[in-house]
């Protein structure tokens, strides 16, 4: 039997046991950073199986080396997330979340499940290739400063060295079977944005004696959309939006202030810091020059995902291989973000998603909604992928 | 002894009566539109001193016809107005208002009983003066719309036809003995704003998706500058000021909606009526050029008030003669509204200011506060100058 | 005969020399500050009516004293500016201009002749008043700086010192033997606006290598409006206007910088030097927010005119003692500048408008205009009203 | 001797030919759509090689239809655009642009030339390969409407039918020797945009009167940025620049209308035809809601063009195997626009970029330039790989 063969032989034999254990996780959900009990369970998982791993990095992370022959020629990392939301589940399912308010409602109960699958595949076949192949369970992606951060700083991509990573996501939007990829840029940046303009209120009908904040807000709301129709390259796309104004006067009383909460996100990591200068440089020079103050802070969250071209493109023909041409597709740009993105930051990564949908069993809830689930057989295709994904990549130079 | 000498002496002789009546209308305020306390005991007062009077117009108003000789000769009338604000009394004074929360902080009190004294002066003064001088007590200054407008639509202004009207109004930037008048252009017209700004929510990453009110509102607010920059007459004074404004998203969240409150204050009806038009017509225009919908509403509140020029320059002459030059001042422009400006619109008005000040024994509040408060001194005044005037001007052609 | 009858009398007997006086200036205007002819006609016709003056004040200007008993007493200065404009008239009369491209289309030689007229008239009555009236013909007035400026640097208030000074101006929209009146604010001072936004160049496809100086541009236009609309008080006129902007860039071409011109007028010296203040810093400041730079050159005009109310009261009731109550209008504000300013701010001023329309003649053309003439009704009207106001003037405490 | 051998042999064999006639070509430029020289030196080649052809296709155009065997299996287009730019050549070398203000600034000799090397190398393969190669000399690409629009007008994808087109275009940012590919959106759609803002021009100090066309085209200019900040997706590269402004009154002269040029480029059809329409609603109410009027003229350039991900996946991966993996780069997307587009709108289309430069010669200027040139070893490569990109596609399925 060829490898190909065998691996999907072996995603099919412990699918039932995979999906226990993915029905565990979801009934047992835990915040970012809180994953104790979940880091315990892997732990434990892994054990039973026999397999040699390392607790506790950035707390409640843990580590699987699974070295084939020659375990120094090349190292593979593999990426699973172990966090869940503040979201109440609404689902009617025997797996439903026991922990109240806490969900599995962005799939890493699915990462999880399948890249322990992934890991007693390979576990099974390290006659089967050459160097090492580092699976990585992260804690806390839903929360800024985010897991991966954490676990890069705590070195878990030295020793040994990671040559490059992979991760998968579940997106309701393809079919459970499927799974999608994109070269190049493909998620954002995301950072918060805070700001006060500060001015003097007073009565409406005096305005020589006010600083009105709320005409000074709208003059730097609008000279602030520069950022993206004029400083940004039409190349990178970029997005910059406020959600939130609040001035509380009244029909004749200017007030002191005004509140604002914005959003901005984009793909380069260069333009993104040279777009945080600009934005403070013109918030603050306005309101400056039209005798108000701008208090304006930039809570910076994931960098942009960046999936490297040439493993991309490697991983995308080996998904083809393994799952059929009908089964890969393109993926659009996502304006969303993922702290998978620190990885790609430190070394070549991909970042691909996993189809979870099954509209004839009416599946298809978006993530972060109470109603998210999947079809199981997602995690066959999962834990299947990621294996062979992972030995091809140790087979090419 | 002259009329002037006449006048003086009879102000002087009733002061400590007229003191007693503004305390006592001092303690018992009423809110604007239910004086009808405050109405009996003007009513009872004119009937101890004999003195005939119509009552109920306007529900709460009185009107006394003081007919001198050939009474149909002119028609002056004089206007007091009676009502009391939705203020809590600070002052720690005998004549306190036991209405707790009803405060006469607005010196109607001392309107309405300078203006009894007046009264008992030209009654007494009858055959020294051809003519007839109506007197006029108006309920409900302070609330939109208006005693005035209530009282002019009763036909307080007709039968006897008035040929002209006198107000005056307390003010604590001018001294107690002191008086002030502005010929023309004097109080603003003020009108509430509140607009929606109607867009498509969403989230703050799909800018496409959606149509941005926040955004769209920036916009409208820096467009409508030119209300006042370009489209007013630089010798109109005009002011337009948004105090409020809720857009009620997050940070990454696009509103459906932003919420606005705000003022428009001017001194001509003319350009009054046509800025609200092209107020509307921007703000309209502009949320639908870009997508939305822009719900406006303009709440009419008075208009603005014109001192007739004729009239006040021989008012202010007459002051002059009565209380010397040193105790007649220029005013200001006031962007303040008064609801005297319907009888302003509605024939030759005159409405000029009672100084109360008196730095000496600490009275300086200003109206509207909890702490207003006059020197006794100016009821004297306030009632001496109001019959001069009033008879002066019958004698003038 | 009383001193108004004897005024009016000698106006009228010497009307057709003065007209003819004015014809001989209409007939050869000169350029401001290049009025050598006219100041040498001016000199000639006091030396030949034996009246002592001085001449070249500020070059060429000429002051006359005219000194009655007593004639320290009190001072009154008279002023008329002699100045004509590059204009080219198109009047078919006996007195066009022979200087061609050169006209008296502001009616300078209207001021100038009959202010000659109130000399002579006043030079004859010295004898019927106490102190001195010194007479002012002051040139360039249509140039900035202006003549007035130069003459007070030169002390033309000083030696004797002027207690006050008068002035007056045609204007078409009066008729001919009637005058106007303003108190306070009535003319504004004018400034002109130069500005260029420098950015960086470049193809309009790859906004985020250039610095737009367009889109900047727009951006600081549209903040300026607030200079009106947020930073003025709604009390005091003002106006900021641009016409000229020039950005010379293609369709696909950005260019490296933007021009523009404008004009901002006010009715208050110390707002004025705030405004300038205020457009400096935002204007500037915007630009450096935006990554651009403004070179703002702001250049002073003449100052804004304030007629001292006084004064101003006892010449319009001197007029209506000398032409009656229906020759005397009341001014409105007027947005335009005049360099008399410089005395307004120096020294208690009035300056009235002298008719010179007739409908039934077809004269009725604007100041600065090709077709600008008037009815010599004016000067009787001019030279007697200004004799009777220096007097009458000269008459009061 | 193998396929892509023997063509590397013919390529370099007939280089001095195909290098003698593009200096030809080079030395007689023509201007769009007048290229009758130019399409005669095309034909008269073709013939004396004994090829034949179509002359006359949208006047200038020539086709060539090279059948292999079985000509009906499939047919892969080749396009080389022929016309020339009107910029005056600075280049000191032998064949220099002998039609002085014309000159081939943007390579079309090179394409030129090189396409007649590969029509004359496929020409002597024909028994290799099965079916048709159809090769379009196509006039007019320098000039909107183009020539691309105008021959499928004609039916040149027509009889027989083509399944895909490939062309290519000189890039002086890569080397001579290497080619450029990039799959899916590639050039922009270009369309240039006039505007003129009619308002009511007038004294700049009495803005009341006028209708300030200065101040709507900023605030419509401020408005418009939002098309690419807020209308288009961040996914969709969008660009809006304007270029021109001219507002021709003076400091305190409002002129009648202001006067504007600019650019709308962008990658996706549909949301061209959205943006032109929101553009315009934005633009015309914004004028209409503040009482001016926008003329509006959006004068559509070329669509945008993408690169069939599959055909130009398949071309890249032949490029390749032809000139090895260092030879063959990833472009960046370009926001110019290309009439190459019509094609890519009408069938499956790759369109890749030839390297030109040769820093060592100094061979780097930029195309439009007037010292544009190449390295001729770009000849070779352009040839070669076209006749083996089109051989290699009829090959595939």
């Amino acid at each position: 039997m060829d490898l190909k063969s065998e691996i999907q032989s072996l995603a099919k034999s412990q699918f039932e046991e995979i999906k226990g254990i993915r029905e565990h996780l979801h009934r047992n959900p835990e915040l970012s950073f809180e994953e104790f009990e979940t880091a315990k369970f892997i732990s434990k998982t892994l054990s039973d199986w026999g397999i040699e791993h390392q607790t506790g990095v950035a707390e409640t992370g843990t580590v699987v080396l699974i070295k084939g022959k020659n375990p120094d020629k090349k190292v593979t990392a593999l990426r699973a997330d172990i966090d869940a939301l503040p979201i109440t589940e609404q689902n009617d399912v025997p797996y439903k979340s026991q922990n109240i308010g806490v969900m599995h409602a962005c799939g890493h109960d699915v990462h999880t499940s399948s890249m322990l699958g992934t890991v007693k595949i390979l576990n099974q076949l390290k006659e089967h290739f050459e160097g090492t192949i580092k699976v990585i369970f992260q804690p806390g992606e839903e929360k800024v400063p985010g897991g991966a951060s954490k676990m890069i700083k705590e070195g878990v991509l030295k020793s040994p060295d990671v040559n490059n990573i992979i991760g998968q996501h579940v997106m309701p939007l393809i079919d459970a079977g499927k799974v999608g990829f994109r070269s190049g840029m493909y998620m954002a940046s995301t950072d918060e944005l805070y700001m006060k303009i500060i001015g003097k209120g007073g009565h409406g009908a005096m305005p020589e004696l006010n600083v009105d904040p709320v005409i000074i807000t709208a003059h730097i709301l609008v000279a602030l959309q520069q950022i993206v129709s004029r400083h940004a390259s039409p190349k990178i796309p970029s997005v910059l939006s406020f959600g939130k104004i609040i001035a509380d006067g009244a029909t004749n009383v200017i007030p002191n202030e005004v509140y604002l909460e914005g959003t901005f996100r984009t793909m380069d990591e260069e333009w993104r810091a040279s777009a945080h200068q600009k934005m403070r440089k013109m918030a603050e020079g306005m309101a400056e020059s039209m005798g108000a103050k701008c208090e304006f802070e930039i809570r910076n969250g994931y960098p942009f995902l960046v999936n490297e071209p040439e493993l991309t493109e490697r991983a995308k023909s080996n998904a083809i291989e393994f799952l059929g041409e009908e089964n890969v597709e393109e993926l659009d740009l996502w304006l969303a973000a993922e702290d998978f993105a620190y990885f790609s930051q430190a070394t070549d990564a991909c970042f691909y998603r996993l189809g979870v949908r099954n509209e004839t069993k009416g599946i298809n809830s978006s993530v972060h909604t109470p109603t998210f689930d999947i079809d199981p057989l997602a995690l066959e295709t999962g834990m299947g992928l990621m294996a062979w994904l992972a030995i091809k990549e140790l087979e090419s130079k």
